[in-house]
Parts: C-alpha cells; structure tokens; sequence
C-alpha cells in the first residue's frame, strides 16, 4: 500500500487505501470515507461478519464483486491515477456563431477503476459523455459531427428547435453533417446520438450537456460545474477484458455502474473544489439512458433549483433534493459557508451504490482527519 | 415487401418495411426510422455483429424477440392496418352536466402488431385506455359505470372530490352505478378501476384520462392530443395465443410493451399531425400501473409545460423533459415552426424500445426521405 | 375468526376477516376493502380462477407468499394488534434550542402483519422510522447520537447547513456525539444515518422526518401528520424467523415491502382520522432507500402542494398525484367536506401492492358498510 503525503493524497487513502476493506468500501460506496476515520469502517468490516444482516457480505453476481476480486490490490492507484473529466464549466466562446465540432470513435474506456467499456462515443480528450458545449442564449450553434466510427451516428441536441428527420440525421461512417440552430431557450440540455436502437446508443456513451447560459438574470456564481449522470449497462465485468453492451439489462433497467461524467465516484477522489462562502452551481443532465437522477449535496440545501431546467421562472428555494429526469435538466446552486467535504449524489441509493458520488471540498476541512 | 404508394404509406414503409432487419428494428425502436433513410440503418445491422457490442443482437427471453420470430414477415402490414386510438382532444360537450357511460368489458386486444392481450377494460371502439372525458371546469359530470365484466369493477377519477367508499364502490358483474361530480379543478387526470387488486385492474387496461379544461386563461392551442402511458405485463408473447397478466412481472417493475394510448408505435406508423407555425397541446397522463413517463418531443422545446396538470399557476417554460408520475397528468404546448417529423417519447429509452414513441408530422416534411 | 363490535374493528374485519380470501387480499392490496363491501371481493375470488388472467393467481416467490401461507390465520389479529406508529405532528417544543436526542439499537421489529426484520435502528416507542422532530425555522437543533448498536452509525440532518465531516460523522458503538444546527430552511427534510454502505444503513431503517415549520405565512391546517415512505429488502419470508438485509435485491430495486411509516398498510387497519371540512396537512419524506413516492390522495385534489417542499415559493394547487423524491420530502393539503374513507397511496402501484397505502377517515363514513 502506498503512503501519500499531500492532503490530497489523504483523502484517497481515507478513499481507497485500507487494505482488506478497499473491496467491500468501494463496492457498497464512498460517501462516510470522506467525512470520517478509518477505524469505524474497520469496526463496521469486523463487526458486521457476525450478524446475518452483514452489509458487507453482498457476493452477489454483480460486475463489482468480479472487479473487486481481480483488481482490488490496485483498486486505489487506477482511481487516483485516472485523469478526471473536467466538470469546471469553460467561459462562452465570442461572437454571433459557436462552431462545435465532435468526431466519434468507438473506443475501449475505463468506467470504474479497473474496469473497462467498448463505448460508441467521442473521440478527444473524453470520451463519454462528450464535450460540454457553453453558448450564450441567443449565439448560434454550427455544429459538425464527423462518423468516424463504425456505424451511423447522428445527434440529437435538446437545446435546438429544428427538423429531426433534417438536422438529427444518420451519418455514415467517414462522413461529415453540419447543422446550425439558434440556443433560444436558456438551461442546461441533453445532447446525444439519436440512430436507432437508441436506447444502445445513449448506453454506449453518445451523450453530453449543452449550456445555454440566460441572456441576463443569472444571478453570479463563483464556480460552476457540468455532471451528466448516466448508467452503464455490461456484458462482463470488464476487468479481464473490455465489455460490451448488454441489452437486456439496459432494457431491464438494471445497471452495473452508475456515473457523474461518465466514471464511478471520480470525484471523490478528485472532488470538486470551492472556497467557504462561494456560490456553486452544478448543471446537471440526467443523460440515462433510463434513470433518474435525485440530485442532492450533502451538509447544504439548494439556494436555487431551477427545476427542469426552466431558467426563465422563478428556481425553487430552500430544497433538499430534486429528480433530475432521465433526458432532462436542472440547475443547482449552493453556498457554502463552512469548511468540509461535501458529497454529492443522486439520493436513490442503489445508484449511489454503484458510483453516483462526488465530493465538493470546500477550503481546507479540519475533521477527525485533515483531508 | 410491398410497395406503398401514398406519403403515409412510405412512413410505415421507412418504418416497418425492411425484410430481414425488421424484426430487430421494431425490437429495438422505430424513432431513428423517421429521419433517415434505410441504407444506415441496413448497414448498422450489417456492421454491428462484426463487433462484440452489437447491439442488434439481443436474443433475449422478451415478448419482443418471439413475436418478432413468429410475426415478423407480416408485422409492417399489422401495423399499417391498426387503426389507431384517436388522439384529439373532442370538443366539450354543452350543457351544466355532461353524462359519461363506459361499459366494461373483457376483451381481447392488440396491444403491438400481432401482440394479442386479454384486457378488463372498456366496450367500444377502443378497448384501453377508456374514452377520452372532456368537460369545461365547473361542469358536472354524471358517469355511469355498467359492468360487462365477469368480476367486480369500479371508477376512480382523479378530478372528482368525493368519498371514495361511496362513488368509487365496486359494481358487480350485469350492475350499473351511476355518481356525479363537478369538475372544480383545471388538468388532466386519470381515471381508472379502483377494484383491488388495483396493481392488476390498472395492469389490465382500466384507466383513461378525463380532460377538465380551464374556465378561463388557457392559451389558444391549434391541435389538442390526448396521450395516456401505460405498461403491459404479459404472461405470454401474445402471438401464438392471448397473453393475460404476469403479476409477477407488474411487481417486479418489468414491463413487456409501453404504449400511448395502449398500442406500441401506433403514432409512428399513423402520426399526429400540425401545420407548421401551429402550437400544439399535449394533454399527458402516466397511467402506469407503475412507472412514470418523461416526456419529451424530440426537436423542440416546451413553451409551456403545466407540471403536475397544476393549471391555476404559471406552466414551466422552455423545458425539454418533463416527468410525469404514474397516477398523475401534465400538460404541453409547442410551437414548431419548422415542417418535419418530431417524435415524441417517454425519454427513460428503456420504454422508447418497447413502445413508448410516436411521431407528430408537421406539414409535409422534406429529408432525405419525402415523408 | 374473531367478531369486532365497534365501528373501529368493522373497518378491520372488512379489511382483513375474509376467511379463506384474506391471503390474496392482503397481498394484493387493501384498497377497495375500505370502500366496499365483502360480497364483491369473495366475487372476485371465486370467478376470477376461471379466466387465465386470474390476478389472484400470483404464486410467485415473493414473501407475500411465505407470510400469507405461513400466518394467514391470524394476520387480520396481528394486523389489528400492531399499534401503528403515530403520524400525527406533535406541537413544536418552546425555546431557542431543542433539544433531540436519538439510541439507535439493533432489534427486530414487525414490518408487516407476522413479518420480523433485523433492523439498525431506533430505542423508543418506535424503531424505524426514528421519531418526528419538530422545530420552527430559526429555532437551533442540538443533536446527541447515542450508539447503541454494534456497529459505527452517524446522521445526517437533510435540514442542516453544517460540514458533514465534522457534523455527521461517525460514531462509534458506545459512544455519543452532539452537534447543533439552525433549521433556516422551512420544510420538511429526511434525517438518515449516513454511514457506509449507506444503501445498507438507509435500507436497516435508520431514517426518519424532521419538520421545520415556516415562521410565517403557512395557512392553517386541523390535522397535521407525517408519512415517511420506505421499502424494505428481505433476504427471506421474515415469518419463520427475523429477515436481514438482502443487498443484491437492495441494489435490483427489488423490494419485498413498501411502506409508510415502516409496517406496510398500518394506517389501513388503524386510518388517520379528519372531521368533515378540516384541513389536513401530509409532511411526506421519501426516505427510500431508492424508491420514489408517487403521493396521492383518492377521493380528492390536493389544494396545496409544496413541491420538493420549498415552502418559501408558492404551493401548487389542484394537483392529482406529486412525486416526492427518494430523499426528498413536500407538503400536501386537503380539505374535504364528505365524510368517508380516503386512502392516500404511493399511486406507483407495483408499491401500493406491497404495502404503500393507507386511509385518511373523514367523520363517520357511511356507504354499502357503516364503517
């Protein structure tokens, strides 16, 4: 095992780090990690063998338990090792037109630590969910999607009013589509590849969020941020080789992994990061393909949630959680006074079970630990 | 493969039409089908099985894959030949009290090309959902129950305000029972069989949707539709013989089809229709049993999304996705400028690939297709 | 079979004193029993087997199954000897601070009619969920976990703005730990051990509702009561000995019972009580652990709605059916006028079969019964 010595550092070890219980932590989920010590999560390792209603003996036929037993002994590395997708939304771009560019390639990613997925998806720096697109209400999108997979592609952006059978249509493989819509409509969207059999098309990867910040109005934030929620559904575990699709768990609705940006629980051990007193504000797509997302930060209460993201009515107040529906949108902000680790979810906790948690850290946090 | 002649007939045939790759098509969903051509789509499932995530290889233990085996030669014509449940909304009916008769009746339906089911449901020209109910707020309505049936059934409508245990009061089979409401508050609501078990009435096609449209204040709309999801839950593929209800599979949350307006596809192959320019009001009700419908049309944007059918207070605006609960309604405007195909879906897609999709035709759209 | 003399024990007798109907009946859903009368239901029973669509004929494996055949003699007894957990909101305590102090406990507790489970919960009067916590906004919360279990255990308030790792951290068994928060934010929040596997803490019962009464503006209510909505995932009948907690089925959503306030359809056997013409307020936390609650109230309409519970921004009003997210809460109001009896439900009804509904009385109802 390792010894990290930076704070950040502590926190994945709080994470990842505690020998045998690194299996069993990761798979029933992180959260308590990054508020607490170890010794409670070793007594609750110890403790709970001799009840029957022992938590930790979940061997179920379930991808983690096939992940956890190969590549546990290195489980910590892979998750600090693996470069985060960048959820710090970029300014919008100048001028009249925004020119997006996404060129698709089917690709072999890593989901989870260690575990590995033949994605439909994006070529570039990220691969599922693509690029986030920033424009302001009323700039024009020229958008331009390159095939440059293997079979027909196209994409379908919830921010654009425009013909589907025109502008959303299939591109072949080694062609190129461009299409131009006006972002009327302020919010945060859903993009994605609309060829049928959609429901494997959304699975594989083909999603990302569209940003169309309000003309005027948007009360000032400090940081913003972009989490597209997703689930993943496989055909094997993924860890002795790449796995696929399984269609019947997509269509069963019974995912093995559950994401914000496309990787279980990469902010938890990267978190997202703010200063005591700062405004957050979290865009938030549901991309699914099928569940929603109960979206809600732990330790704080939304200020704001414009719910559905409707951006043109009042946000809701003073709210704990909010459904994020699949192929929806909302907008959360959250200020933050006090130094610490605050977790954020979806509330359904099966999902956060299966990697639905991030960490926004905010200052330095003092605690039983100095994460 | 027959030849089609008319506009209408080369939708079903974009749709349904392609030999070999039909069967997985249908399976799979028929949005894409709308806005493209069938040379991607025929290369997709050429391509596809060349990689271990193919997508069309879903040979799983689902209704689909054995209807699709049994029927498939003949499953375009099925569809063609459904006649769809009417969509639009009726004019209301004058007067101070509106009288409602449904006999209730067992019945075998189609409920997918060649997909045979025996509902408890309504006598008539359509069998599940019931008739559409549409009174102006403040009109009585007098509704009177005459049960077909073989066992006891009963009427709960959501609009109505009144002791459950003696308007919704089960009616024995060859019994009529007549009770009367006013229709006090603005929405559209569910009515359905209150007889329990209510998981397998519901499940059996007892619920319609009763429109109570608002004295005053509601924005013109030029096409009003009427759409109620549902789940199906069979026993059986419903091919080779009628499937009944799989009680199991209900409480298991593992539905078979998802339908509007009870018939899987039906407004793909018959679509909707809207002049370009028109605004267009869909009036939803999540019927279920159980799950919740997002809804969403695919190309545009909600100007106005009454969420929860609350019409007394301002609707959402510029919304893509809206979730409506299993057991409630909501309401939609758009206004779509632009002549095209725009599907509409429930966008948890595990429900789009088992039926939750139609198609709203504005004008006389142009693509790579003449629709 | 036992022979009720108060209108209290009719109730009961029509709900659950069915001889040999009882079994079916109480699993599939006690709805109409309150409504009708018995002669219908025996109806049922008897012509239902004589179609292939018998909904009675749900033989699956199921732990309705095991209890019903195990203790259907004596479930309408245990059912009626169950003394429900008291939802109605107590008064909020005077001073600046309140003071609330929590035990939790390893016991087995009845879940439903004969059905045992090994829960992480609450000392006191009632186990899962913990007791209502009633403050005014403003008013500060000085909170003491006492562990009493055998494991680590912490909490987290939904209505705190406190830095979960110093606040909700975890607690080791035989110790205490205090924290104080203002409740700022009016509402009504979920309280939830959030230690880890949390799905595990949440899934054992540890959960509860704290109310925070705005400090002005809330109309007046006659009745006020709080429904926590849960489910419950057994890994065996819980009727020849306690269930513990089956995490495969936990993470499937799978779950064995639903219920409000933790014993499935206790407030069928024992309803809520309205005089006619009162208002009476519903404080719904969908404490999950992943499900969502789909509240509705049959008979009527809700007159307010506090979507999400934001009780600083307007009600909805003449709404059917809300979702309260699994980890969310809202308020509901109804004013009903005719005497009768009024099931609210969680109106996903996969769930009401499994428990998730129970009746508010209104006066003393009259109908085909004199309740």
């Amino acid at each position: 095992m390792d010894t990290p010595s930076g704070a950040f550092y502590k926190v994945a070890t709080v994470l990842l780090g505690l020998a045998a219980a690194v299996v069993s932590l990761f798979a029933l989920g992180l959260w308590a990690d990054a508020k607490t010590d170890a010794e409670p999560v070793a007594q609750a390792a110890t403790a709970a063998p001799a009840t029957p209603h022992d938590a930790t003996d979940h061997n179920v036929a379930l991808p983690l338990e096939s992940f956890a037993g190969v590549v546990a002994e290195n489980a910590d590395e892979l998750a600090k090792a693996h470069a985060p997708y960048d959820a710090a939304l970029s300014p919008v771009p100048n001028g009249k037109v925004v020119k997006v560019e996404m060129v698709m390639k089917d690709r072999v990613v890593e989901i989870a630590p260690g575990v590995k997925y033949r994605v439909w998806a994006f070529d570039g720096d990220y691969s599922a969910p693509g690029p986030v697109v920033h424009v302001r209400e009323g700039q024009t999108v020229e958008f331009t999607l390159t095939n440059g997979g293997t079979i027909p592609h196209s994409m379908d952006f919830h921010a654009a009013r425009i013909a589907p059978n025109l502008a959303f249509k299939d591109v072949a493989p080694g062609e190129s589509f461009t299409f131009r819509f006006e972002a009327g409509d302020p919010g945060v969207y859903m993009y994605h590849c609309g060829t049928k059999p959609v429901l494997a098309h959304i699975a594989n990867g083909m999603y990302g969020a569209i940003v169309v910040r309000p003309k005027e109005g948007l009360p000032p934030a400090d940081n913003e941020y972009v989490l597209v929620a997703s689930e993943w559904y496989l055909n094997g575990d993924g860890v002795s080789e790449p796995a696929s699709l399984d269609m019947k768990k997509a269509r069963s609705m019974m995912p093995d992994w559950t994401t914000f940006n496309g990787y279980a629980n990469q902010y938890v051990t990267h978190p997202l990061t703010a200063d005591p007193g700062e405004t957050t504000r979290f865009w938030v797509v549901a991309a699914g393909p099928t569940l929603d997302t109960n979206f809600h930060v732990v330790g704080t209460i939304f200020d704001r949630a414009w719910v559905n993201g409707d951006m043109t009515s009042a946000p809701q107040q003073g709210v704990q959680t909010v459904l994020v529906p699949a192929g929806g949108g909302a907008v959360f902000d959250v200020t933050i006074d006090d130094p610490g680790m605050y977790p954020f979810v979806s509330h359904a906790f099966a999902h956060v079970d299966l990697g639905q948690v991030g960490l926004l850290k905010v200052g330095e946090p003092t605690g039983t630990h100095t994460h």
